[in-house]
């Protein structure tokens, strides 16, 4: 078996139910409008049809990372969507990640000038 | 249908094929390492099993992003894996759409104190 603590290149903090490109549109777009998005800003913001949003925002609603509103606009059904607390902060923990992820990545794969490495892990 | 030209928060550069946990591990690796890396660094640098390196090896090189070489070290069967020149190109365009993607959702999503914003999306 690999042990996984020692596994620098695992990023175990990408967690999948964020990372998925979709999933990370429509919270990154929660995450700049705090009071939440109606369903039709989402779908318009992230590029994506009625049902891949639908099934996307139902594993973040379950997975606990956001809230979702059925209301009225009027006559109109509305629905709101927003971060919880809960995913504001995983949000956050996962931006770290991809942070780390990138300054990994940049210490020579993204500047093109950058030394070839000789050495191999131990 | 949406007009996917005008939705910020799409993040088309995201390729899937790069964007995966387990391959961005193994890319992240490679580009570190311009040499290359046997199969069994890979494994352990990614936290992967056999298997599972196995099969998003084979992914990456479908995709023109790896070169995979086989050999002999000795006696033993020797694997070398290298990020392409095409391979090393499309992880840098991809790298920088990661640090749009964070330099957007950093706006207001990891500081904490950001204020809170009332505008909608046009």
């Amino acid at each position: 078996m690999t042990d996984r603590r020692e596994a620098p290149f695992a990023f175990e903090g990408l967690d999948r139910v964020l990372h998925e490109k979709a999933r990370l549109g429509i919270l990154t777009s929660l995450a700049d409008y705090r009071e939440g998005l109606s369903f039709g800003e989402l779908r318009d913001l992230c590029g994506l049809t009625d049902g891949n949003l639908s099934r996307h925002v139902q594993i973040l609603e379950e997975a606990g990372l956001i809230e979702v509103t059925k209301g009225f606009e009027g006559r109109r059904p509305h629905t709101n969507c927003k971060l919880t607390p809960e995913g504001r902060q995983r949000f956050d923990d996962y931006l770290a990640v991809l942070e780390q992820v990138l300054l990994r990545a940049r210490g020579d794969a993204v500047s093109g000038s950058a030394r070839p490495k000789e050495g191999k892990p131990a």
